[in-house]
């Protein structure tokens, strides 16, 4: 584990001011997939409503164990039943519900992967029956592989779009998959937490035909596509079984109200999301032409508001570019701790224009003086 | 399990709404425990202050995974290294965990006691031993009883003040119990989420000595004291080793930054403190005279800011009760579903003495309109 991923992941801005001795505010953080102009301005308006009651009820009062209002929003979005959707407190802990609620003995993970799978197989002394993806098809397993892991294992982890590559298999892959893990009574998480960024992305999700698959459980987040990762909030769609036995399992009001709340907000911001999705796709292309113009960048394809990128440059490392860029104010996502990747890889989210000319120079700047240094 | 308490606990108004056709807000309650006029000014200070941010970072980036600046403050207020601190959740979450951290196969809870020490232990499958207070001692159990049940269990929680009966035992029997605890191996939750409502409680806690109990794991919360029930928080306090295994075994960013922020705030608010508890003894007292006078209720002493009640009215159960009150507004925690009580007991927050006065109207003349009836 690198030095900046301590805890296992990006956006650890306490951290960094500790390595970087600048203020946790000061940094330009590239390491988390945030939408950079997030949240919603109905986010800000709900903060404001909070603070306009007299006695703070969303405060002071215990929050709503089963987030009723949020579910009936999120319900009357995907056209389901509510019963259909558990609330969590970041899709990070319905991960861990899941798992706990399954109870797998063997887990198959398609690598590289989010690392909170791992973790939290590792955590219950679960098997893992890794899948590596391969470099010449950027890291997406071939169909056939996947259905044989789906044979091999009681649960599979499957990132749609996957994280940190950005990239995805077809829909109608995921659907021979989905129908694999029917026939083998396997469950398939299909971790859908980037695929709002994804123009006519719920038109390639399960979720429309979640009742044709009871073994599939579909992730989604809020925290990255409405910016609300402070305050954390996802959900699971699902069997109304499954989802009686998440919320069953889960912490009492795990989900406090203020995440509720924005939660609310944040949905109800249509032109939000048609922004975010018209900028993701001209942002992302373009920063992806600015990092392919720099020598000994490879960059990958990607779907979403980030991109993988590996450094070509003899001894040297993402650990390394990241230290040099962190000393200077910017954070970027070293991805040598994700099994199937090495230490030469790392990951930036898509942000403003201005924000990637000032990583673009910076990361010139670092690599150029690498090579005066290699040269001289 | 009563209807009003679908999901475990007292305080869900949204449950309260769709029983007596109210709104959630609308209601008086006295089935959480909170402190009725919090929280304290630097809590809505700081709201003010994330508001005040142009790009609400605290909404947006992602929680400090430690909590670090919660954890210092924390540690410098008790005088203890903050590698002794945990933050959690809520206090529910740190039950949940030391559950996964300990793996005890047989857990003793003394009861009447808080319903998530036997919901989480149910969750995980472990056989639970319990220990019943006598009714004759306000079901406060001898100690050479529950030295016992440390004998024969792997772990024990202990309400210290006990919820929902509101006593404790004394400091040297927790001293004795604990001192059990380290001769078999046997982890000691000593639960002191109310403890901070009792004046020099401090004093009567286990946290000065804490180096020298490595098998007892202190609880604490700061959602009642603070009135923050709606963002969650707790700690637990125990030694490094149990302190790193809670926090490895946690979901990622669990605390969210505003809940940090608002925790951090509030800590730092001390004449509130000295309000509340200078309040509580006052209310209290107050509360327990006005309801001791009337005919058919029989209250319990408490050294904390909520009574528990015994409806001392032939036929009549204590849901009787809280479906008359909860019809004009008034929501009481019926006590039913406690292991230990009967379907006579319920509990009440103390709160203003307006509130007090509403609550007491409203009582008599449920009481009395039932006199009448049976009478006629």
């Amino acid at each position: 584990m690198s030095r900046l991923e301590r805890y296992g992941h990006g956006g650890d801005r306490v951290t960094a001011s500790e390595l970087f001795g600048r203020d946790p505010d000061s940094f330009l953080d590239f390491s988390a997939n945030i939408v950079p102009f997030g949240p919603p301005p109905s986010v800000k308006q709900a903060l404001k409503g909070i603070l306009e009651t007299e006695r703070l009820p969303v405060i002071t009062q215990y929050p709503d164990p089963r987030s009723r209002r949020l579910k009936a929003l999120l319900a009357e979005r995907h056209n389901l039943t509510p019963t259909r959707i558990a609330i969590g407190n970041g899709a990070a802990e319905l991960i861990e519900l899941i798992l706990d609620v399954v109870r797998p003995s063997v887990v198959g993970i398609v690598y590289p992967a989010f690392s909170a799978y791992t973790s939290s197989a590792k955590k219950r002394d679960i098997e893992i029956v890794p899948l590596y993806g391969e470099e010449e098809s950027h890291f997406l397993p071939p169909v056939e592989r996947l259905c044989e892991l789906v044979r091999k294992t009681d649960l599979v982890f499957l990132g749609y779009p996957n994280n940190p590559t950005g990239l995805r298999i077809s829909f109608d892959e995921l659907k021979q998959v989905a129908e694999e893990a029917i026939r083998c009574q396997t469950v398939l998480v299909v971790d859908e937490a980037f695929l709002d960024f994804i123009p006519d992305g719920e038109r390639m999700s399960l979720i429309g035909q979640i009742e044709s698959y009871p073994s599939v459980i579909l992730l989604r987040s809020l925290t990255k596509f409405y910016a609300l990762a402070g305050v954390r909030l996802g959900y699971a769609v699902a069997s109304p079984k499954w989802v009686k036995r998440l919320e069953q399992r889960q912490v009492p009001w795990s989900v406090n109200t203020v995440a509720q709340v924005l939660g609310e907000a944040a949905l109800q911001d249509q032109e939000y999301e048609q922004r975010v999705r018209e900028w993701v796709q001209q942002a992302r292309m373009s920063l992806r032409m600015q990092l392919s113009r720099i020598p000994g960048l490879k960059v990958y394809p990607s779907e979403t508001n980030y991109l993988m990128v590996r450094l070509e440059r003899e001894g040297k490392t993402a650990a390394w570019l990241q230290e040099q860029l962190g000393r200077q104010g910017i954070l970027i996502r070293n991805c040598a701790d994700y099994p199937g990747l090495d230490e030469r890889y790392f990951r930036v989210a898509v942000r403003t224009d201005e924000e990637h000319e000032r990583l673009v120079k910076v990361l010139k700047q670092c690599l150029d003086q690498d090579e005066e240094a290699a040269s001289s």
